[in-house]
Formats: structure tokens, sequence, C-alpha cells
């Protein structure tokens, strides 16, 4: 397979001032496809890329003919569904599983494309992420507080995740501050979660987001890579940009206070957890102490998906028990990031002028079980990431 | 040494319906004189009681004039001392700590005594470590919310625990909610431990007390013993009667939820956490779901000072290990406890009329925290118990 020269794309534009070069400012949600249960999709092959003979190229093209597929697949669907429908929630998600994956792909392997045009659509593809994603994120929120609200309530068992949130009265059996507590998170994160579905669905009208599907186009036919990719041997050069990633992972990771982390019951997730009170302008200290777990997180899904790229060489999973602990390990990480969101947005709701005490002591003891729960996930991450030895 | 047969006390007046059988109501507190760093003060002895040829109503009897002794000893402390001044509370503290001990060995070794006489003395004090007790725990209980407050504040290293009520601005560096939080605290628990003070003082001024004090004279000149005590070896009877305070401690411990608490960041002391908000007159959930924890710190201390009377009879520390681990276990119930009580003061202190919502989501935060060294303590006795073993 020949390479062949791309134009840049001029449709994409890359906002001013955009690091296009990390995966740092991807502000995308969980995603419950990437759970193993589900059945790994396994995209059609463009062209050969047996293993042993298979180059760089051809491996790297192929998996993101695979996702780029796979996003214009999405499109179609998400096209097709009714606005507000669940078939459109299903298939943005869908959409953000492949963008994510093509810009994870894009970055690790990065040396061996087409940089000028691929750093691009990476830009790109974090602006799509983070516009499609806040609508999940707030309803993900919502649910996470309404089931903490029930679980301090001692009450009913919590809402589902899934429940609507038309739910006729999420809030009966509750104290009444819980209650009100309940009822103001609910207005303020139902507020913000049709804002956000209004923009992401301007969004997917815009040039912009067409100069994306576009690209995608061109990754699901051909590619733009570099014309060496196609000179090396896959089972040298995918192996050593994964091993790259891997390094930037570990030396994250070394930087995380784990020890304390280890030890159960360190206090450390909730200390400041009232240094943010009384000034709502201030970036919290909370978020600060919290800011390099997130790295950790996006480098752990980074990593994940250049393990994807060698599977696709291998035509299975190279190391399956790798492949599970990453997983676990990012899926902790994502609790915490969640725990930590939710966390900010009880304080947040506590910041809500002329509520009643009742209301905002509610608010903060849901803050703090947030907070502990954001500590509980670093204490799991730990453990995985002991498991996982510094090897991996 | 032949047992001399003793009145019942008349001056000793057991209130109705008190339960003498057994320390489920002793309310007493944490006392530094239980650890290991001090030396265990050996009471001088009354007559031979060398092991292998010693009865068990002569160790026994040595014990208990010990304790009395030294709880004589620590009442003329108290009588030198100025009002209020440091000295009183450190006799008051001794004053408590030889009633529990008289207390526990009447209790555990209750069958070699004279049953009638000492049931009556048991109740009374009760009603005297409860009385004097107070005070300190408010004390101290006010000295765990104000660091706690300055940790969740991520402000100035917390206070010492031993620092003046009078300090002069305990609340710099803090929010304005944490700063109004601790505040109110500082107020309702000032108040209630200066009202706990007169109550004390009160008490030591009554014939109630004068007769536990003539009761404690009796136990350092001839402890009032069954005529059979002076007949069992020592090295039969008491460990007998060790061994069955040890049976009902192992029993309450297999009725502890030891395996959700072994699992850390289980959540399991904050349910519950939002069902009391609203009724302050029901017995919130949280004590219920505390209580047995609450029992088996009593039965903890119990075995523990049963075993100080078999050291008394080896003239030695019979199992250093065992004793060390005894100790442990009770300081993770104390603590337990302690943030039990911290909990409730902060919920109570959110249910003053017409506080800012910033104060009561200061003390939401502060419950849940406290609330999380609740579960804290109990994961942390679960090791400890793990390495006693169900053998102890």
């Amino acid at each position: 397979m020949a390479r062949r020269p791309h134009d840049p794309l001029p449709a994409i534009t890359v906002p001013g001032g955009q690091d296009v070069m990390t995966e740092r400012t991807i502000p995308d949600r969980p995603d419950p496809a990437d759970r193993p249960a589900e059945p790994v999709r396994r995209p059609e092959r463009p062209g050969p890329a047996t293993p042993g003979t298979a180059t760089a190229g051809e491996v790297l093209a192929a998996y993101l003919h695979g996702q780029a597929t796979e996003f214009l697949r999405s499109l179609r669907l998400h096209g097709d569904s009714g606005p507000g429908a669940e078939d459109a929630t299903e298939a943005a998600r869908l959409l953000r599983r492949s963008a994510r994956r093509l810009s994870g792909a894009l970055c690790v392997y990065r040396p061996l494309t087409d940089t000028e045009w691929t750093d691009q659509l990476r830009a790109e593809l974090l602006w799509l992420c983070g516009t499609l994603g806040h609508e999940h994120a707030y309803a993900a929120r919502l649910a996470r507080l309404r089931g903490a609200l029930h679980r301090l309530s001692g009450s009913a068992p919590a809402t589902p995740a899934v429940a609507s949130a038309a739910d006729e009265r999420p809030w009966s059996g509750l104290t009444v501050g819980a209650a009100r507590a309940g009822a103001l998170l609910e207005r303020q994160l139902t507020l913000a979660r049709t804002r956000a579905h209004s923009a992401a669905l301007q969004a997917l009208g815009t040039s912009r987001f067409h100069a994306v599907a576009d690209a995608a186009a061109v990754l699901a036919s051909e590619a733009p890579l570099a014309p060496a990719a196609y000179e090396l041997p896959a089972g040298e050069a995918l192996p050593r940009l994964a091993e790259q990633a891997q390094r930037r992972l570990v030396d994250a990771v070394g930087a995380l206070p784990l020890s304390v982390a280890g030890h159960p019951y360190n206090a450390e997730a909730l200390t400041h957890g009232l240094a943010a009170t009384g000034s709502s302008d201030a970036p919290p200290a909370e978020g600060r102490q919290d800011a390099p777990w997130h790295q950790v997180r996006r480098l752990v899904r980074l990593r994940r998906y250049a393990q994807e790229v060698l599977d696709e060489h291998r035509q299975a999973e190279v190391e399956p028990t790798l492949s599970v602990r990453l997983l676990n390990a990012g899926q902790a990480l994502d609790r915490h990031r969640d725990a930590a969101e939710a966390a900010a947005a009880a304080a947040a709701a506590a910041r809500t002028p002329r509520i009643a005490p009742a209301t905002a002591y509610a608010l903060g003891v849901l803050h703090a079980d947030q907070r502990h729960e954001v500590e509980a996930a670093r204490f799991a991450f730990g453990r995985t990431w002991q498991r996982l030895g510094t090897g991996l």
C-alpha cells in the first residue's frame, strides 16, 4: 500500500492557542462501551496487515479506518434519530467514543502521521468531544448526586443512574434538607444539561463540525500518514511509540502521592473541603489537588488506545490481563473525576443565595461524601497500579 | 488471710431500675493514663499473694486495695487543688480511672465478691464516672471539632487537643462558614462544659459521693469478698472468670458487621447521615448503628481490667502482646465513640435556629467528616481484632 500525498484540510480551523500536542484538555465522559462486558468491535480491515509482515503504516491506517468508519456510522445514526431521543444520546456517545480513539491513536502514533494535518484534526476532535460530552456529564452528575442523597438519607434504594430526569417524585422519602438540596441540584443541573444539549445540537450544524466529518471520511478511506510509516515493520515501530506513552504515564503516576492514597481513610481528599466556601471565584484548592490525578486518567486512556492499535497488529489482545488492568485503573480514575465534579456541584449549589440552612447542611454532607468517594477512588487506583507494576 | 463479714453499706443508695449487672451505662471518657507510654502503677500489696500458692481472694483483694488506694489519693489531690485548676482536672481523671477499674474488676470477678455490697457499689461508681466524665468529654469534643475544622479549611495546623478554650482567636485563618460553625460549636460546647463542671463539683459535695468514698476506704483496707474466694487457687478461679468476660466480648464482636467494616471506604457510617436532620427528638439512626460498637468498647475494657487482675497474680504482664492489642482495640473504639459524638454535636449545632447557610454547610461537611472517622475507626478495630484472633 503506497502513501498518497494529502493536502492540508483548509476546512479545519484550529482555534489559536489550543494545545494540540497532548490530550490534556479532553473534557469527555466515562464510556459504558469501554466496559469489558461489551464485545470489542473489530473494524473491517482495509488492507493486508498480517502480523510479522505488516508495516506500522498499514496497521495504524487499519485502526484509523475502523474508528473513522464507526464515527461516520454514529453520525448517520444521530442524523436519523429524533432530537432528544434515546437513539440520539446513544449515537452521541458512540461519536465521542470513536473521536476519542482517533484522537488518542493520532497522539500516541503522531510520528507516523502527516503531523500538520493530524495535529489540526486532533484539536478539532477535542473540541467535538467536549461539546458533545457536556450533556451526558450533567445527567450523570445529577444521577450520582441523587443516588448519594438517597443513600445518605437511608431511604429507598438509590434511583438507578439511567433514571429519567422527569421522574415524578425523585425526592420522596428524603428529609426536608435532603429533599430541598436534591430539588436545587435537579434544577441547576437540568438547566445546565438542557443548555449543553442545545449547544451540542448547534455545533453539529456548523461548518466546523462538517470539516471534522470530512476529515473522518478521509481517515476512513486513506489515512494521511508519513511515507516512512509504510517502511517500518509494525512489530518494531508501534511498540516503541506505545512504550513512550507508557513512560509518560509512569512518570505522571510517579508524581502522585500514592503512598498517602494507599492508606485507607487518610482524609486527604477532604482537606481544603471548606477552603473554597467563601470565595466563589478563585479555583478551589480541591481542584488543584485533583489535577494530577485527572492528568493520569488521560494518560491511562492514551495507553489503552495505544494498546488497541498493538492488538490490531496482532489481530488479538496481546496481553489480556494488561488490557483489563488498564481498564480498571481508568475506571477508578473516571470515578475519581466524577466524584470530584459532583462534590464541586454540591459546593456550588450551596453558594446559591437565600437557601435554607437545612438545605445548605445537606449539601455540606453531600460534598464531604463525594470527596470521600474521591479518596476511595484514589485508594482503588493505587491498588490497581500496584498490580500493574511499574513494568506494566 | 481470713474473710471478715461485712455489713451492707447503708449509705450507698442504688437508684431504682439501674442496671448494675453490666457496665453498659458507664459514660466515661478515654483515659490518657491508659496509654502504654505511661508506666503501669503497681499498687502496694496488702498481703502475701505469691504465684502458685495465692488464693483468688487474696489476688483480687490486692488489686482492689491498690485501685481503692489510688482512688483515695486522687480524691485528696482533688481536695487540695483550687477549683478549675489543672491539678483538679488531673485529679478527676485519676479518680475516674480508679473508679472504672474498681467497677470493672468487681463486674468480671463478681462471683468472688459479696455481691449485694459490690453490686451497689458498682452502680454508684458508674454514677460517679458519668458525673465526673462529662466536663472532660465536652472539652475533648470541642478540641476534636476545632482540629477537624482547621484540617478541613487547609489552614494552620490543628490546634492541639489540650488547647485552652480561652485561646484568643481560635478560628483565625478559617473561611466564613467554618469560622462561624467553629464559634457556634465553641459557644455550645463551652456552655455544656461549664455546666458539667458545676455538676461535678456539686456531686463531690453530696452524701452520695461521701458514701462512695467510704466504700473505697473499705476496699483499701479489706475487700468484702465471698468466703469461698479465699479457698480457690488464684491460678484456676481468676482465669476462668476472665474467660467468661472474654466470651461475652467475642460474642458481641461476632454480632458486629465486621466484614463490611473491613472493606475500606464502605460508606456505611454515613448512611443515614441525613436521616435525622428533620426530627431533633427521635434518636438518630446513626446512634442505633453505633450502639453495638459502643457495647464492644465496654467489653474490651472489661477484658483489659480482667487481665490486669491476672497480671496482679503473676506479678507481671502474663501476655504483653495481648495487653497491647486489647489496648489498641480499645483505643480504636474510643476513637469510634469520640468521632460519633463529635458528629452528633455538629448535627445538633446545625439545628440551631437562624444560623447562616454557610454555617450550616460547614457543619454538614464537619458531620460527614466525623462520620468518616467513625468508619475509619471501625476499619482499624477490625484489623486489630483480626490480629487478636478469636482465641485472643
